[in-house]
């Protein structure tokens, strides 16, 4: 069988969550780690609903926090597969603040993750190839591959 | 403006979450108390996201665990506003289970969650009706309205 | 030996908590899930101290909060096996708020739930009977009677 | 009103707990830090409802852990008010290990803690002293005394 | 006063943690998201105790999952002021796994976060330079610099 | 191999926290079982680090609270090995309130913890002695060998 006809179409994962006074940090914001903590969960799960199989992070791409988040907000998150390499994946993690009175949603900010995708014996298993059917699937790929390139940069420069 | 102008939509709000040791009883299963915070925290949002205002739980009903969740496990949760009364939204929450390797989903439990609007002071605020634009959502207004009526019931017989 | 010499007392469990920030929704109350958390655990403990066996929860019946529990409030539960059928014990759990400097208890609610007795290898086991050895007893066994019977007929209706 | 007027029976606190993965640490062991954060919680509200004010923790005594507890099983912890000073508490806390099958109790640890009860200022304010009324009370009390004396005896050789 | 003479050095701060189980996922391996939880606490007492203002985290530079940190490890973790613009600094935050039974020391990942000073109002504040003393202060200033310029960058391409 | 070439310098490990809504009690400070859960950390990270073999918590001596600590304070531990019998080590954890806004240090608390260095059955295993390098050190022992002498004379009160 060819590695073509084993193209899975992008899955997308959206969770909601409500900011409880457990999730904050001392001036009534939601603390950063937490809401990497959330972004994480949402992006492993897209990944692992798109391999089929168990994955791990391999890392945080860069994630700027823009619109603070307070304690009774309600964040929507979308996660989504971009890209894949041979065993791994890249996903954006989307934010957005709903507005409760209104139902409108700010962005909040956006995060790239890389997973991989592993056996049993947490050894790297191959991934499914990204099925291109839109313009839009092509400028995620894009801004995927991008992103696969500059962590594999990274892995260069080190010592 | 006529009530019959303000009927919405049912908000259907979906989380999918990753069951974590720290969600787990010592067989490795899910405890029951974390997934009903689960469940409180997904029909909460839909029926804040309903009505775009804050809301409280006003009781939870009758609730059967069929399928027993792990560690490890992937578990989807749909909320959906079903029935609406003056002040009062009931939800339904149904949890799913996401085989991982084959991206299955076996049905484990669903409840019903009676959600009160509120003001600033705590006090009920009116809510929109239900648009009624389905078969399904006919059903789901019966539904609702069945357990409202069992809500009820119950209040006549306290002491 | 008989059935009958194996019926046990019914066990009672009190457990007292302190509401603290960690516990509380945005409005500074209890947050549903996770009061229901403590509710689970107290029933819990009722049932195993009764069967002297693991147990899990089966189902959680209608449970109606009535006076909001705000952060630093005391509050009280009482968990108590009602009745049993062959490897079922259905648990009454009463939550009262301790008002701190009076120490006068208001009632909150009471919810019903539904713990079957494991085994090792998680099927269900047999527990003993309920000893009744007052009014007050036979009351309670008939209440969980009801209970259990509407649970049975839920089941039926399933699809 | 005389000061005798207003001495109080002692309160008794019991709480059962089972012990939850979040709760180990990596032997499958509870947390010392956990059990601590229980027996505190325990004590803490023994004197709350015995002076029905707010109260703060002003020290814990020498506490010995003698049997392990393991994640599944359940302790009860008894918090008892054994002697007051003039705004202090010496609250003595019991841990015991509930063998599941077959309802033994085996004794694990004890702690004495002192509190302090204090106004909406913060500021301490007056408790009742301890009613005596049986022997064993009386033998609490001089246990309750000869804590509050080494604490005294420590504040001594502060720097 | 001039600017110069409020140049502060640089401020390092270490936190060890012991990997517990409600800090994993499960695999057994420390949860992606706790640990930059950890890794943004110690950042952020970095930068609070340098500026001695209170700050907020703006961004999470990419970051590196090398080895997999397992239930029972102890990790190091040091934080370090590199960097500061007029209201920004640049942190690295360093997470070495400590080998228990010789004490050998395995670095896992560096992350870099850039945090921003605020006052009461959440207005940004202005911070002290960074006092370059010695060699590798200068080469922590420059990789700091070439940070804050990647972000300053990322802004740039914002919609 | 003597004994004596054993020693080890003692080991002293610095945590710095900052203090979340999820740490406190409801008046807003700390709540004192999160604070004694913090020094058994960094108190047993110090045993483990010394003998390089896992530890448990055998007793926490007396331990004063002195400082109220407040949501948004930043505290300051110091862990360091006293002194060690043949299988069990006295540390003591010192706790600092660090004034934000001046980097000044207030001493909020100090505890000492008995450690006992376990194998993987569970067995206590000898641990290295204390090296004396210094005055301080010396003083140090002494304390350490004082408290030591205190859980002895208990165990014999034990009934």
């Amino acid at each position: 069988m060819s590695k073509e006809s084993k193209a899975k179409e992008p899955t997308e994962v959206t969770n909601t969550e409500l900011v409880l006074p457990s999730h904050t940090n001392h001036y009534g914001n939601i603390f950063g780690g937490t809401l990497v903590s959330f972004m994480d969960i949402t992006g492993g799960l897209a990944a692992m609903l798109f391999c089929n199989e168990e994955v791990v992070t391999a890392s945080i791409e860069a994630l700027d926090f823009k619109t603070p988040i307070k304690q009774g907000d309600v964040i929507e998150q979308k996660g989504r597969v971009l890209y894949t390499g041979k065993t791994s994946m890249v996903v954006s993690v989307e934010v957005y603040r709903v507005e409760k009175f209104t139902g409108n949603k700010d962005f909040c900010c956006e995060g790239y993750f890389i997973y991989v995708a592993i056996d049993k014996e947490g050894n790297p298993k191959p991934v499914p190839a990204v099925k291109i059917l839109t313009e839009s699937d092509k400028q995620n790929w894009e801004i995927g591959r991008g992103i696969k390139d500059r962590a594999l940069e990274r892995k260069k420069h080190e010592p």
